[in-house]
C-alpha cells in the first residue's frame, strides 16, 4: 500500500526483527513498531497493534520464525510452546492457526537448528508473500462484481492494514478504483474500536478514494434510501458451510442488505476458511474488555455502576451471503471446497 | 423521576423562568439550566440541552408562555414570530408542533395581555402535567406486554429525560420493574450522540434497574443468541399509517427484531402522532453536523480529509412494528385513530 507516497506492507521481517505498522497510533500518527521477542509479538496481537485475520496470520508465521531464530538448540518442546503462546493471542482469527500449521509442517523434519532456522525464515517469508498475492487476486476477482458508479458499504477494516497488503474487502475497492470505475465507499465507524473511522477512512485518504464515514446506526437508513449498491466485508473465520465470523455488527448489515435485496459479499483468502469447522456455531467468539464499550478514546462515556458486554465478532449465516470472494474466484457459500 | 433521592421533572417553569436538567452535562454532572429568554430556549433545544420529542413539546409550550409573559403589549405578530422561532429549532419531533398548536388555540381569543399571559401560563402547565400523566399511563399499558424475567432492548433515550417525566419506552421498563418483575435492560449506546450510554444508563443507575450497555453493532448478535425478548423504543414522530421516525439506528433494530420473531414496540404519547402526515416518507429527517460523527467526546476520530453524513433519525415502516404503546392503550400501527 502507498503511505505518504512510499510502498509499505503491514508486517515484515528483517533478520530476527519483526516490523509492523502500529495501528493503535492511526490515524493521528504513522509509526512502525519493532518486535524483538515473542512477548512483543504476543502483545502486538492481543493489544491490536496488528489486527485483521490475514495480518495476524502473517504475524504468527513471522513470530514462530523469530522464536526459532532465537533458539540456542533445536528443542521441539520450545517450538511447540512458542506455537501455543502465539495461537492463544486471539481466538477467532483462523489465519493464525492456518499460518502456524504451515510453519509447523515445514520445520517438523529439520535435522539441525541451522536447517530449522533457514526453513522457518523462508517459510514465513513465502507465507507473507503468498498472502499478499492472494489479496491482490481477491481484488481482481472482486472488481468484476462492482459496476461503474457503485456505492459500496464496508464494515470495520478489511484493508491493507488487516492483511499483509492490498486488503480483502478493500482490495476489491482498490481494484475497482484503479480500473477507473467511479465508486464511492460508505464506511461504518465500527464501534467499539472504531476501525472504520481510524483505519479504513485513513486508507481511503491515502489512496484518494471517495468515501463517507457514517455511524453504524445509519447503514440501514442509507440502504433503505437506495444509496448503497453492494455490501462487502472481510471475515475472521469462515466455516466449511459458508457461515462467516467477522467484526461485531457485520451480521446486522447482512440482514439489512437482504431486506433491501442488496448483495452482501465476504472477501477472504482461503487461509481464513476453516474446513474443520462445520458451522458458525462452532466458531469461538472472543469477548473483549467491557471498557472498550464503557470508554471511548480513553474517556468514560457510561455512568459509574453501568456494566457492558463486548462480543468482538458475530456470525453471519451462509444464507445471507451472496458470495465469498477469494483468490481462486467467487464462490457461493455452500460451494466452498478445500 | 428520582435523582439522588429527590423528585425531578425534566422541564418546568416558575414565573417567566424555565428550568431544565442540562442533558449535555450527564452522566458526569447533574445540573439545572435556567432559560431566561427565547434565545435561551432555542439554544437549549437545538444544542440538545433538552431533547426527546415529548420533552421538546413541553419546552415549546413553556417557551411560548415565556415569550407571552415577556410581552409589553398584546401583539399577535410577536406571538406568531415566537412560535415560528421555537418550531424551527428541531424539524423531526412532532410534539413541538403539537404543543405550539395547543398554546396557539388557547391564547388566540385573549382580549388583553393579562388574559393572554394567564391563559398561556395555565395552558403550558396543564400541557406539561398531561404529558407526564400520559407517560405514566404508557408505563401502565406497556407493562402488560412485559413478562417476568424479560430481557428488553432499547435504543437511544426514551426515558424520563426525553419527556416531562417517566419516559415512554423507559416508562414501560420502570412500571414493569416497580411491579416486581425481574427484568433486564440492554441499552444500545446510540452513536453518534451516545444518548444510550450517557442518559439511559444514567437513569437506570438512578433507579437501580439491572442493565447492560452494548455497542449498537452488538444488538443483532444478542438477538441471534436469544438473549433479547422484546425491543421497545420511543418515537419522534409517528405518521398516521403507523410508520415511525426515531433515533438513527431504530430501523436497523426493528428489521433485526422481525428477523428473529421478537416483538418490536414503539412507546409514544398521542402528542407524537402526526395525523396530518400520511406516511413515514413525509416526515422531515434532520441531518445534523457531520462533526458529531467525525468527533467523539470532542476528540477527532477520523483522519483529516474524511467527510461524514449524519442523519439524526430514520423511519421504521409500520409493518415492522408489533404495536404502539400509548396513554390510551396499545394499538396496531394500522389502527391509529385521532
Amino acid at each position: 500500500m502507498k503511505i505518504q507516497g512510499q510502498n509499505y506492507r503491514t508486517v515484515w521481517m528483517e533478520g530476527d526483527k519483526i516490523f509492523t505498522i502500529d495501528q493503535l497510533s492511526l490515524p493521528a500518527n504513522f509509526k512502525i513498531a519493532t518486535l524483538n521477542t515473542i512477548e512483543d509479538v504476543e502483545n502486538a496481537i492481543s493489544s491490536m497493534v496488528v489486527r485483521g485475520a490475514p495480518a495476524i496470520g502473517a504475524m504468527g508465521a513471522y513470530g514462530l520464525a523469530q522464536a526459532i531464530l532465537q533458539l540456542s538448540e533445536l528443542d521441539r518442546d520450545l517450538i511447540d510452546l512458542a506455537r501455543v503462546r502465539l495461537e492463544a493471542t486471539r481466538p477467532t482469527a483462523y489465519d493464525l492457526t492456518h499460518a502456524l500449521d504451515v510453519m509447523d509442517r515445514a520445520v517438523r523434519d529439520a535435522a539441525s537448528l541451522e536447517e530449522a532456522q533457514l526453513i522457518a525464515t523462508q517459510t514465513a517469508t513465502d507465507y507473507a508473500n503468498r498472502s499478499a498475492e492472494a489479496c491482490q487476486l481477491i481484488g481482481v476477482y472482486g472488481a468484476t462484481i462492482v459496476p461503474d458508479n457503485a456505492s459500496i458499504l464496508t464494515h470495520c477494516n478489511a484493508g491493507a492494514l488487516a492483511t499483509v497488503d492490498y486488503g480483502t474487502a478493500l482490495a476489491v475497492v482498490r481494484a475497482a478504483h484503479d480500473q477507473g470505475k467511479n465508486i464511492h465507499l460508505f464506511i461504518d465507524e465500527t464501534r467499539p474500536r472504531l476501525q472504520g473511522a481510524y483505519l479504513t477512512a485513513w486508507e481511503m485518504v491515502q489512496e484518494g478514494i471517495p468515501h463517507t464515514l457514517i455511524a453504524d446506526n445509519a447503514a440501514g437508513h442509507f440502504l433503505q434510501h437506495g444509496e448503497i449498491d453492494i455490501v462487502i466485508t472481510g471475515a475472521d473465520r469462515v466455516a466449511s458451510n459458508g457461515d462467516a465470523a467477522n467484526k461485531i455488527g457485520t451480521y446486522e448489515k447482512a440482514v439489512l442488505a437482504r431486506e433491501h435485496n442488496i448483495p452482501f459479499y465476504i472477501a477472504a483468502p482461503f487461509s481464513t476458511i476453516d474446513f474443520d469447522c462445520p458451522t458458525g456455531a462452532h466458531i469461538p467468539i472472543e469477548e473483549r474488555d467491557p471498557l472498550e464499550v464503557l470508554e471511548l478514546a480513553g474517556t468514560r462515556i457510561a455512568p459509574e455502576g453501568t456494566q457492558a458486554r463486548n462480543p468482538a465478532f458475530d456470525v453471519t449465516p451462509a444464507r445471507f451471503i451472496t458470495g465469498i470472494i477469494t483468490e481462486r474466484g467467487i464462490f457461493k457459500p455452500d460451494q466452498l471446497e478445500q
